[in-house]
């Protein structure tokens, strides 16, 4: 039963709005049941000293909830609570489910090998909240809040801008968009240059993100085999003259997942056959400020002297993740192209990080953190070789990265290392089996180890238990293979 | 000539990166001039006590470059410059021409009615740099750093939902995504709804950015009229029976650029069409907190029993445009393919800017902010309708919304809204003509006044010139028509 209905007058909510929500309480406290009859509008607005369109509107809002129904002459009766569920379209039908393998779910394992992320602990959180500081108490903070350019923040731009052509990266010709990180930039360059089914050569097994971009496009993707030198110059070659892919992405420093760099030679090879063939190459630039040890080399679009060559860098990996900044540096026209698709996309990114990182990287603090993150980078890096070396079984490989954050594994079959994964997620250890990757081959035996976001006594101890799992299960399968009847003399 | 090479040996800068530097530099500063010979690997090796093979790098880049040119038995000599924009691939063809007008450029005028957007002068900057400070100093911080989920910040979610439901806007079947603003919620909605050229009904006039995320998206866009109620329910009913849409995007408060709202009976009606003929309705709710006066109207999303209605919301328009945070609710299958879409363009949103718009709204301040907000809009928008009445010429009409911050003026035939923006410009007040928001109607005579962004005296004033133009225009017209010599008589 309606027992009392409270008004406050001052609340600014209408009154309307206050009776319905009076009403609509009573009826989910059960205080009004299904079935049971509200007062006519009539009587309650003459209780309630209220206007009868008023309660009018109080009704038909309970009426559109399906909380009440209304039967001229009747009167309005409290409904039955809908099943859930009860949407009239039918979302499964109309959103049919995508082709692409959904990214897998965060794993809850205490020793985590699946993400190719710096790890939290060795953010420089004090240095963050005094750039932070810096940033909001200065009098860009109007600047920062207000809306931007689809280019990015400007004062960003220009910084970007400056250190690619003082590093060579940049030339006259180049110009320079702001991204919402790199995964950004490979969706605007599917939309600009691949959304009518155009040919995409990525590098195979290759990151599931550049290759979902893509994928979700409509582009037609090949993949082009990659080896403990990068992607296989030969093969690429002939898949260049063979398909006449419209651009092909190319990862030459510590490619994901497999940790390779493309040497010099393999780096002018390549450029000169983009050029035969009229190929845009994109570089993704992700991880080249990650080198622990041996000698740099020059970037494809350094090397490039054409200009055509498109460089994508970001903050993410030696920063900070969760602010999400990349850029893509390329010919003018071009960018001028990924602008506008950005602008459609979202306006522009984010400003308040745009500034912070700038800030960061203005102040020295980037650079004397890349520093350190390099020698963290080298010890878990060291870490993971040489736990490798002692725990995986005989006849696997693994690659031998210089820097980056990844590590490729492959086990010798018939050791699957999807199955396996299952089991070692059981004893808290997770990674990413092969198949995450693949792009036109399975990667049934291979499987990545992202280091960068463990200590190194936790990547020894995490190898540790898969190496004991991955042994364990060659030895089971050896002693299987002995136990098979030998087949028949014919 | 190369006179002399000075390494830094404790820069951390590889040789060949530095000796390859000062060549250049030699180069560029016309110390070596084009056609002359360099020394030889050897030669140069030996006298700067380099391994030749630095030296060789070196070379290699400088030749990639296009500085220099090697000729076997020859030796290396200085290269003439390139000509500018010397780039091998034939950018224009490769990426042609968009169909879509691309945005103004920001109009450098002192009054600009063009952006609908808040005042930066009324930005809380104690407030913002007060709940920056919060957040930051927070043991949050780590978390928000580091990479997140697709769905967004968690705790901003949980908040939004939360909020939604104790409104009756998101039901037990409702999930919610963090966008990147408003626009991305436009364009994740293209891809997930309206890739395959389906048929989308958008308001005629409406924002550029939200015809263009579909159009851009190959959609096949019709306008639906807006009049002084908003979406003509008549039309759009015929619209629908007659092209059977996927979906239609409406902004029942305050829509932009006409400011309309769409009253209760009409939002009931187009729910019902919309349900018969099984069409997605998608709310932009964008200013729905901006109310100046009047009664509030429920939200499509509220009055929708079938729970299908998808709404988008955001912070942009209250408080910080600068930082890109919007949301989209909706039945939970459809937020989860959106939830994809988000992931595959760019991860997940900027999470610094998330926590600090928590934080300024779990902290009372955002709605301390809004209070401030409605103060200020009401007396623009009066002084904005009051200056409409008294500048316009005779013969033109404009609306009288009750919130937002754009009112929609029509001029009288045979006034350009188009043209007379160029010479408004020039007098240093702009705004928008009819044409950018035009989907299936040109609107030659409309023009969009984008008040919230001025104060009221500068609202008078530049109302003032605008009225100053047009009614000059209108006497000119005339005389010139007067001044025609009357037909023949036949």
């Amino acid at each position: 039963m309606l027992q009392r209905i409270d008004f406050e007058t001052q609340s600014g909510v209408p009154m309307y709005r206050q009776l319905h929500e009076q009403i609509k309480s009573a009826i989910k406290m059960g205080r009004l049941v299904p079935g049971e009859k509200l007062p006519s509008m009539r009587q309650l607005a003459g209780s309630l000293g209220l206007n009868r369109t008023t309660v009018a509107a109080a009704y038909e809002l309970l009426e559109a909830e399906g909380l009440i129904r209304s039967h001229v002459g009747r009167g309005s009766f409290v409904q039955a609570p809908p099943a859930a569920g009860q949407a009239r379209l039918d979302w499964e039908s109309l959103i049919p489910g995508e082709e692409v393998p959904p990214a897998p779910s965060t794993s809850g394992a205490l020793i985590s090998f699946s993400a190719s992320r710096p790890s939290e602990f060795l953010f420089p959180l004090d240095e963050f909240r005094a750039t932070c500081r810096e940033v909001i108490d200065s009098a860009d903070a109007v600047q920062i809040l207000q809306l931007g350019p689809a280019s990015g923040y400007s004062p960003l731009r220009r910084h970007l801008l400056n250190e690619a052509q003082h590093r060579g990266i940049a030339g006259p010709e180049d110009d320079l968009l702001v991204t919402s990180g790199c995964q950004q930039a490979f969706d605007l360059i599917q939309r600009v240059l691949a959304s009518h089914g155009e040919t995409v050569i990525l590098e195979d097994p290759v990151y599931p993100g550049l290759r979902n971009a893509f994928v979700r496009g409509g582009a037609r993707v090949l993949g082009a085999p990659v080896g403990p030198e990068g992607v296989e110059v030969a093969a690429l070659g002939r898949m260049l003259e063979r398909e006449r892919p419209r651009l092909m992405v190319l990862t030459p420093d510590f490619q994901n997942p497999t940790g390779a760099t493309l040497p010099f030679e393999a780096r002018k090879t390549i450029l000169g056959m983009a050029q035969r063939a009229g190929v845009i190459v994109i570089e993704n630039d992700l991880y080249g400020g990650l080198r622990y040890h041996g000698a740099e080399v020059p970037a494809l679009k350094q090397l490039d002297n054409s200009g055509d060559t498109v460089l994508l860098g970001s903050f993410s990996k030696i920063a900070f993740p969760g602010l999400r900044v990349g850029w893509a540096i390329g010919p003018r026209h071009f960018i001028a192209r990924l602008t506008e698709a950005k602008e459609a996309s979202d306006l522009h990114s984010d400003q308040l990080s745009q500034a912070v990182l700038l800030r960061f990287a203005e102040s020295g603090r980037l650079e004397a953190h890349r520093k350190r993150m390099l020698a963290a980078g080298a010890e878990r890096l060291e870490a993971c070789l040489g736990a490798c070396a002692k725990e995986l079984p005989r006849g696997s490989h693994f690659t031998r990265p210089e820097g980056g954050m990844n590590v490729w594994a492959r086990l010798p079959a018939p050791l699957d290392a999807s199955e396996l994964a299952v089991r070692a997620e059981r004893e808290n250890v997770s990674y990413l089996p092969g198949r995450y990757f693949a792009v036109s081959r399975p990667q049934p035996h291979g499987l990545r180890l992202s280091f960068a976001g463990l200590t190194p006594e936790n990547i020894r101890y995490g190898l540790a238990v898969l190496g004991t799992i991955f042994r364990g299960e060659m030895n089971r399968t050896r002693a299987r293979q002995q136990d098979e009847p030998a087949p028949a003399m014919v």
